[in-house]
């Protein structure tokens, strides 16, 4: 998650939402990562977790991932959740939890939690603050 | 329509799900298509729908397609639902109605139906037997 975070902030360095997501193996090594780049590619879909998912496939060579964990700095959004139920993968921690999906509270989040291991809060703070400090400096 | 199913029957010609999608402008120009390629991409992403959303983003460098329309020959899966309700898309025309949306039931599909005008059936049969047609050839 600490280097989720890391990701994060380099996001925000390039004027992205700052998210970062890292994708590993059962062995704990390190298969992908990304942050967001939706504003760099001029591409509304690619968010941290989607491009991270892209990229493991691509370097595994295969459209599932079993046995792989994914870290992200924020709750996963409907789209990227389709994604992670899709490509199999068990267990997604995350650090701030979403409040648009909260207010949503589309029922992918609960097919999403019958399939997977999800486990939320972590690092919440820290992860919370990048994204609140981003909109705020955006505003101002 | 009948250009997405051209696109959903060459899909299908490269083993791919026979899926295409069209977006027009609201002179009805085409501004971008795609068909399924998730096994030549090697990407569990590369939906006809978000392929054809890509497209158009980078073709018209915008993050937003208020003024599009978007004909595809299935009902969008949640992934590309969320990214049609993310870019503005307001005018959604599909042919075939899918099986797992309506068996899941997503409550995403609410929110969808909500903000985006959303038209079923068109070519219903043709583009629904092209996928039964393509399942069927690769269970025997």
């Amino acid at each position: 998650m600490v280097f989720a975070i890391d990701l994060a902030k380099k996001a925000s360095l390039l004027n992205e939402v700052p998210i970062g997501c890292v994708i590993v193996n059962k062995e704990k090594e390190i298969i992908s990562y990304a942050h967001n780049m939706t504003i760099q590619m001029k591409d509304p879909s690619a968010h941290a977790e989607l491009l991270a998912i892209k990229l493991a496939c691509k370097k595994l060579n295969v459209l599932k991932l079993i046995d792989c964990e994914l870290y992200t700095t924020l709750e996963p959004c409907e789209m990227c959740q389709y994604l992670i139920i899709q490509t199999g993968i068990k267990k997604v921690y995350f650090g701030a939890y979403s409040d648009s999906i909260m207010k949503n509270k589309l029922k992918i989040k609960n097919n999403f939690l019958k399939r997977n291991e999800y486990y939320g809060g972590i690092n919440e703070k820290e992860c919370s603050d990048l994204i609140k400090k981003f909109f705020s400096d955006l505003r101002s």
